[in-house]
């Protein structure tokens, strides 16, 4: 893996009272995504202890996002009036103050929604989340993966990551089999999880989610998001080990998410620099 | 709670044959529903005996809701193709005879759910099932919840319910720790249920669906709806006993609401007035 | 039953090639389907070893159709948009020689969906899979089911689907307590499976999606659609044996899809002809 410079230590503690701060106020998370999560997605949120709204009708959009404490923007099915939607969420959280996610799922190939990805970067997102494919798209910096698969490796993007935090202003936060978040200027690898996340539908995309709840109890974004992070993977790898498939697997997890709390996090939490 | 005056009392084998007769003529119940939800109350219909079908396109709406057992309405995510189609449903049943149900999902804050709601509110629905916060919007004394949450009681809105039901014609059903049920006259509480339920998406809105399902094959639209909500309280109940969180209750409360039969459904329905 | 003829039998081993090469290629399945099954059908795809992607967007839908292994249109909910991204996707994958699926359901009684439907049948899908009564249609011998639900037989369906199997092009297959698949030469019966399969949404929308897995990467697409039902059967039948309804239903046989490997499906696959 290219460098991760400079390397930043965090206190798990930390991550511990994101959590605890999640579920002391069950924030209100606005999710525009596509229509093939959305179910996984709300019951992910709903797990968690926050609660979820999937509010991306052009005239609802923007009110709600003035009042969500966090939005989460999913390019995975962006319909029309979905786009118009996420446009008018995203103006409404800038003038309000909602912190809000940006997943730019499967850009590259595909040529509506990368324009879209790229007009939303430069709208100020607190965090990027994505593969390894689509952050490198974003960075201006690779061509996209296969589908929604990425063919490039975290440790490929991880400069290209950070150069792109320091550019947008935002906590850019790469999945693979370990996740990498950086803000450009502290950087971080969360270790753990499940390949069994890869085989259920969503598995990203919800991820994406759990980083807007996370946000939006917590000033910080990145600790906010290695938090996220470290909370998802910690429960998949309690899931995983209890599971027959991905169908079970998908069960468990919901039911983890659900069962960890904030001395689980604490202890669980396995990250490097 | 307010007085839930008069009371009214509900033979238990009325319940049991409604579930009967749903099992024995499998209605077919058009869901006009939301995108998050779809999945699970599809299941939901299937596993209680019902033939889920989801015909929300204009062009089709009508021709569907004309030959469909019972229809429902749920505002969750609608988008303009489906407000169109709705209204074509809407007009289409009252024609046909078909019976339908109203979900008014998360209005008062959303300008263009709020809208419709009322529209359709005027437009005979035979039952309208909702949270504490919605149906208190839909009898002009409320300002709606926090997203899809209730910010009242079920208590708070009794006597506002059996005013709507009066002016409106429809049964109106409150869901909360305890549902009530009233058709301005007659009111009962169904007791029972999980709170469980509010940790998976769609637990309300698949009650509606439900209700569809009994108002299909019984004539008083009140004694179904109670039954609905009993049968419903019944087969969260009997998953929350074997879950170990939100995940596997989601998946036990669909094995449940295959097993309970009409006998079991007698002998655990808790109602009070 | 009608008969068969020219009968026909298929080697086991072939089916198990089918499976290896599957698992050994992951191919890139582009789903334009129905929103109700979008995420089961995409975690059938996955515990398959197949990648799934919803790219059905005008506008994304062709240029996916071009890179995709296989594309399946499923006629679920056929909204405008994504009426439009369908046929745009069809064209494309004529061009690029990307083989593809044709589910019509429901068609019949509603007349958007069948208008297209006999629109795409004439675009040479590679095989077209639905129940009895959708195939009725197809072959201008029917009046559709009820709902999603067939109201005519796998037998009376049967020479229908050899003539319709002649006159289109595609491999015919005939969802139903047997699975009849047919090129109008060839023809053969798929045993097993489980009732329960019509207990959950998107039963038979997903095989659909594995049909498309299947020709993927196999060039004889009547064998390749026998392989899909053969294995999509030995999952479902291995899934009931341990499920207490049809939520459990639903989870094993995610599970089971991802268990079972070429040595099983030879073994466990029943035909006749």
């Amino acid at each position: 893996m290219d460098s991760i410079a400079p390397s930043f230590v965090v206190n798990p503690s930390e991550l511990a009272d994101c959590l605890s701060a999640l579920r002391a106020s069950t924030p209100l998370i606005q999710c525009i995504t596509n229509t093939v999560v959305t179910n996984f997605t709300a019951n992910v949120l709903l797990a968690a202890g926050a609660s979820p709204a999937m509010a991306d009708l052009p005239g609802e959009a923007g009110d709600f996002a003035a009042i969500a404490s966090a939005t989460l923007v999913n390019l995975g099915t962006p319909y029309a009036e979905q786009r118009t939607g996420a446009f008018e969420a995203v103006s409404a959280a800038n003038r309000a103050g909602t912190p809000w996610v940006l997943d730019p799922v499967a850009i590259g190939a595909l040529k509506l929604r990368t324009e879209m990805a790229f007009k939303l970067r430069d709208l100020t997102p607190t965090v990027i989340r994505g593969n390894a494919s689509e952050i490198l798209v974003l960075a201006d910096s690779g061509t996209g993966g296969r589908g929604v698969d990425a063919t490039d490796s975290v440790g490929t993007a991880a400069s290209h990551a950070r150069n792109l935090a320091l550019k947008s202003g935002a906590v850019i936060a790469v999945s693979g089999p370990q996740d990498l978040v950086t803000d450009g200027t502290r950087s971080v690898l969360v270790h753990g999880g499940s390949e069994l996340l890869t085989q259920v539908t969503g598995g990203g995309c919800a991820l994406g989610a759990i980083c807007a709840a996370f946000i939006a109890v917590h000033d910080d974004a990145f600790i906010a998001t290695v938090a996220a992070h470290a909370f998802y993977s910690a429960a998949a790898e309690r899931a995983a080990g209890i599971s027959n498939g991905p169908g079970s697997f998908a069960v468990n997890f919901i039911d983890a998410l659900h069962q960890i709390d904030a001395q689980e996090l604490k202890n669980k939490a396995v990250l490097s620099s």
